[in-house]
C-alpha cells in the first residue's frame, strides 16, 4: 500500500531543495577533532537561542537525552519524571542500561509534571533508598498527546529543584511545538534548566540530529560521554547544515501544523468510531476508539486509503503534523475520516 | 531513651539459648571452596520444603533478591513488579545498578499483584522497549501492611508468566508469615517460582542471612553472582545452624504475631488519633494518622514511653510483631496506646 | 598555522565532487522506521562483499564496536584482546562501561595475536574468573604501526575460538587496507568471524560511518542496542550514499597510500632525529626519534612547515596517509622532513 | 581423601575455643540499623590501629575491595593496578562488572609496583581515554608468592598519586603478614590510603569478615554502596567478636607461619621435581615444577598422603601457612614432600 499521507510521526520528513542546498554547500572538518565549522555553528547557535553556554550535535534525541542524564546522575541514583516520558518508555530502557539510575514514576495531567507531584517523591537521607538527583521533564508531551507547559509552570518546578539541589533537564524534542503553542520565548529557558535537548528531526525537518545544550563544564562531560556511544561523528556538518537551515526556515511554520492537527481532530469529532481525543494544543492528536471497534482495524483500514497513523495502544491512535503535510493532504484525510465507515458518522 | 518494646522491625531479634547452643556447636568449613557442611544442610533443608533443586546462602535478602534478578535478567530488559516493591524501593536501586534493568511499576491492591494488571504492561518487540522479562512477587507484602497472597493467586500468575515468556521470582523475607495466615504449603511453592528469596532474620530470629532457592543452573550461576557481590563467606555455618534452628523452631509461633498484630489494631481503633488502619493479616500493622496529627510526633511521644515503631511516611505508622516481643509486652504497649493523649479516646 | 598536509589520521577527509553528487541524490526514508532504501543497500552491499548474512550502519567505528561487544558478551564476561587494542585504549573505556566485561590484554609482536598467546588466557571454570566469551582482533593495528594479519593466520584462531567456544570480532576499522596489502579477499573472511566492523570514514573516504556486519541474529540484536545508543538516525541515507560510493570508487586506490607511506618511511631513514621506524606495510607510519629529541618538538617543528602529524608518546610519532594526500604533497612532505634540522641528516 | 594438613590457603582455619568464646559471649544488635555495638567495636578497633577515621564490615574482603573501588570511581574511570591483582583476577570481574572502570594493568616484580611503572601509565586529558582516578595496592600480593612493600615504597607511590590527584586503595587481605615480615606500623598506613581493606578470615583465623578502613566521609558512601551490594547483616556482632579475638591474639603468631613457610621452602630446594621457588618472605611459598613433572599430578600425589595444597598453573604450586598448621604438621610435610619420589632428590 502506497502511503499518500503519513501521519505516524514528524520523523518522516525529506529535505527538500532548499534544505538540500545548504546541506550540500556546507564547510565540513573532522568533529570528533573538534574541526567541523558547521557542527559548531548549529551548536552555537542553538545555545544563543536558548541562553546557555555551549551545545553539542548528536546522531539522535536519544542520545542527547541519555548523554545529559548520565552526566547529570551516577550509579544508584534516582530520576523522577512522568510515566509516560520518552526517556522512560522509548529509549530502550536507556536510564538504568547507560546510568544504572532508579527511576521514580510520576502520574502528571497528560505528563504535566508539578511541584505537588515531584516533592512528596524526592528520597530523603537513607541507605535503603537510591539518591534523587534529577528531575526530567518533557516538552511538548509526546504520550500525552502532545501537552505542553507554560514557562510560569517550568518556573515553579526550577525552584523546587533548586531547594532540593536536583538537577533539571528538558526532553525537548517538540520544545519548538511548545514554544509556538505557549508563545513563551527559547531565550527564557535557559535559566531554567541544567541541559536541554532539542531535536531538529522532528517538526523542523532536519534528517538526522538533536542537540543537547548546558553549560561549558556539563558540554565538556558530554563530549566525552557522546565518544562513548559512540556518538563521535566525522564531517558532520552535512547534517548540522541542515539543522541550520531548518532553524532559519521552519519554525514559524509550525503553527500551520497545529492547525492541522486541530483540523484532524474536529473531523474525528463527527465520527462514531472514535470516543474520545485529547484536546489539541500542538502537532499531536490522540484519540481513543469507541466501543465495538479496535484501534488497529482502524489503522488498518485508514492505510487502505493511504493514511498512515499509529496505533499507540489496544483503543488509541496518534496522528501527527509536519512539514511534509499539506493542506491538501490535511483535506484528503479529513474525508477519509469521515467517510471510512459511512454508518459510524454521528 | 531505653527501649521496651521495639515494634519497628522483625530484623531486630536476637538469639535466645537454644539458638545460640546450635551455632556454638555448628560443624563448619570454608564455604568459598564449597565444604562447610552446616550451609550445605540449611541449603538442602530449605529447596526440600519448598520443592526446588537447590539453594544458596546469602548474608541478607538483599543479596537473594539482587542476585536472583541479575541471573534471570540481562541489561536492558524490563522487571515487572508493584510500586511498593521491597526490590524496588528498598534495595538502593539495585535493579538498575546491578541487573541494568528497566522497571514496569504496577499498583497492586495492597501490593497485590494480578494477571489483569501485569498483562498489559508486558513489552512488545520493539527495539524502543526494554524486554519484559521478570515478574517479582513479594509474600507477604512489606509496604502492604503485610497483605498475602494465596496460592491460587500465585498459580494464575504463573500461567500467564508461561505463556509470555516471563521468569516468577518470590521475594519471601516473611513468606512464612504468608504460610501460616493462609494455610499454603511451601512444598506448593516449588513449581510456580523460578526463583524464591527466603529470609531467616525476620520473623524466623536468626541473626543473618537469606537463601536463595531455585533449579541447579539458576544456583550455579548464582554462586558465582554471589561471588562477585563479595556474598561468598569462609566458615558461614555457624550462622547457618541459626537458621536451621529457626526452621525447626520458629515457624509455628509466628501465629502468635500475627494474634499480637491483630490486638494492637484492635487497640489502634480504639484511639482518635488513628484515622485507619489496613486489615491486619500477618504480622504488620499499618495505620494512618488522623488529621491534626503527625506520625513523627506520634512516633516521638510512644518512644517516650518505650514503645519504638517507625513512621513510613507523614502520615503512617508501622509496627511489626515478632519473637522477642511476649504477649506482656503487647499489653503493655497497648495501655500505653490507649493512654498516649487522654483526650484523644473514641 | 595552514595545515597543508595533514597526516594526523585518515578520517579527516572530505568527500569530493563524485561523493557529494552521491550523497546529494540519495533516495532517503526514515531509518529507525527501516525506511531507508539507500542505508539498506549499503548494509547489504557490504554485507554480500564480506560474505556475512546482514549488515547495521552506525555513525561511527566506536559504535560498531561497542555495540557488538555488547550483543557478543554478558556483564562479568572477558574479552581477549592486545593491549594496543583501539576497543581497549581509545573508546573512552567502553568494555567495561557498556558490556561490564573485563579484559584480558595480550602482548602480540605489533599487536598480532596468535593462537599460542590467546589460549593459555582463557579462563577455565572458576567462580573467581571472569568467563572468557570473546576475543577481538584488530586489522590493521592503528598502534601496531599498520601492521596486519593474513587470512592463514585468523583462520588459526578461529579454529581455536571454535573449540574453546568463544566468538571473534574483528574491529576493521582499516580493513580494506589490509586486504590491499595482503592480497587476501573479503569474501573469505565472513566465514571466520562472528562480526566484523567495517570503517567508512577513514582510508574510503566517506564524511561518516561504519558498517557492523554479522549473522541476521546478530544484527537483530545489535539494532536493538544501537537504539539504546542513540545511534538510530532518521534520513541517514545521505551518509549511506557516500558510503557506497566509497566502496565502489575508493579501494584499489589505498595502494597509493601504502606507496605514500612507505615514500615516507624511506625519507625518514635518512635524518638523525629518527631512531626506528616500525615496517611499514599499509598507510601508518609509526616512527621513534633519537635521543636528544622529543616528539612533541618535531611535531610542532613540522606544523610549522604545515605538515600535521601527531605524537603517539613521548617519543614516538604517527603519520597516516590517505585519499586527500597528494603526490605532490608527499614530495613536499619529503623536503620538509629531510631539511627539518640541517644539521640531523645522516 | 582425608586431608591432613590444608595449604590450599589461610581461609581455611577454624575457630578455636577462645575465639568461640568470644564470639557466642557477643552483644549484637541490628547492625543495619547502625545498632550492633560489637560491630563498632571492630570498626573502630581497626580504623584506629591503622589511624583512620572510619570502619566498615563486610561479609568478606571481595566486598571491602569492590566497595572501595566503586566509591573511588566513576564508570569510564581507569583502575591502574599489577596483573596479578586479586581485585582484577579473582574478583569475578568486579572491576569492570560494579565500578563500569576500565584497568591499566602493569607488571611489578612479584606485583609489587613502582612510581616509575605507574607514571607513564596514567592517561592524559583526551576524550579516547577512560579517566585514571585509582592505583591499587595488594600487600603482600597473593599471586607474587607472598611479596610485600616496605612503608617508603608506599609512600612514594601515595606522594605520586598526591601529584596525580589519583587516589590509593590497599587491598590488604594479608596486611599483617607484610607488617609482621617488615616491621613497619599499621598506624603508619592511614596517611598513605585513602582506603584499606583488611581481612580478617585469612591469618588472622576469624571465620567471615573484612573491614574497609578509610575516612568518615568514604565510609558514609560505602556503608550505602555495602547496602546496595546485600552486605548489611543484621546481628553481625557474633563474627565481629571473632575479628576482635583475632586481632588481639593471632597477629604476633604470624610469626610462627612464615617460619613453617621458610622450612616448607629448604624441603622444596631439596627435590629434584621442584625447578625453582620464590624467595620466601611471608606465609606463602609458590615453587614451579621440573621440565617433565605437572603441576596437578604432584598436588594429586601430595594428596594421596593428606597434603592439600593448589596449582596455580600447569607448572606453579602454592602453599599457605596458616593458624591450623602446627609445627608436627610441618614437620610431617616436609618427610613427605621430601620422600614424594624417591628418585627425586638431589
Amino acid at each position: 500500500m502506497t502511503i499518500k499521507v503519513d501521519f505516524r510521526s514528524d520523523t518522516v520528513t525529506k529535505p527538500g531543495p532548499g534544505m538540500l542546498d545548504a546541506m550540500f554547500g556546507a564547510k565540513v572538518g573532522d568533529d570528533v577533532l573538534g574541526e567541523d565549522p558547521t557542527v559548531h555553528q548549529l551548536e552555537n547557535k542553538l545555545a544563543a537561542m536558548f541562553n546557555m553556554e555551549a551545545g553539542l550535535f548528536c546522531p539522535s534525541g536519544t542520545m542527547t537525552n541519555q548523554v545529559a542524564i548520565k552526566c547529570h546522575t551516577l550509579p544508584m541514583d534516582e530520576v523522577i519524571c512522568d510515566q509516560r516520558s520518552h526517556v522512560y518508555r522509548y529509549e530502550a530502557g536507556g536510564i538504568a542500561y547507560h546510568s544504572m539510575a532508579s527511576v521514580r514514576l510520576l502520574d502528571g495531567e497528560r505528563g504535566i509534571l508539578t511541584p505537588e507531584l515531584i516533592e512528596p517523591e524526592i528520597n530523603g537521607e537513607d541507605i535503603h533508598y537510591p539518591n534523587s538527583t534529577l528531575v526530567v521533564l518533557e516538552n511538548t508531551v509526546n504520550r500525552g498527546g502532545g501537552a505542553c507547559y507554560h514557562l510560569s509552570q517550568i518556573e515553579h518546578i526550577h525552584t523546587l529543584c533548586n531547594i532540593k539541589n536536583l538537577k533539571l533537564h528538558l526532553d525537548g524534542a517538540r520544545i519548538f511545538n511548545a514554544l509556538i503553542a505557549t508563545g513563551d520565548h527559547a531565550k527564557d529557558y535557559g535559566k531554567y534548566f541544567d541541559s536541554i535537548s532539542v531535536c531538529l528531526s522532528k517538526g523542523l525537518g532536519a534528517p538526522v540530529g538533536s542537540v543537547l545544550l548546558g553549560s561549558n563544564e556539563l558540554i565538556n562531560k558530554a563530549v566525552k560521554v557522546r565518544k562513548a556511544f559512540g556518538g563521535g561523528m566525522r564531517q558532520a556538518g552535512f547534517l548540522a547544515a541542515a539543522g541550520i537551515y531548518a532553524l532559519d526556515s521552519n519554525i514559524d511554520r509550525l503553527a500551520v501544523d497545529h492547525q492541522h492537527a486541530l483540523a484532524l481532530a474536529d473531523a474525528l469529532h463527527q465520527v462514531s468510531y472514535v470516543s474520545s481525543i485529547l484536546p489539541v494544543v500542538t502537532n499531536i492528536v490522540v484519540f481513543e476508539v469507541a466501543k465495538g471497534f479496535k484501534a488497529s482495524t482502524i489503522v488498518h483500514d485508514l492505510l487502505a486509503k493511504g493514511i498512515a497513523c499509529s496505533s499507540t495502544g489496544p483503543n488509541t491512535i496518534r496522528m501527527v503534523t509536519h512539514l511534509d503535510i499539506s493542506s491538501e493532504m490535511i483535506e484528503m484525510a479529513i474525508q477519509n475520516i469521515i467517510h471510512l465507515y459511512p454508518s459510524a458518522n454521528k
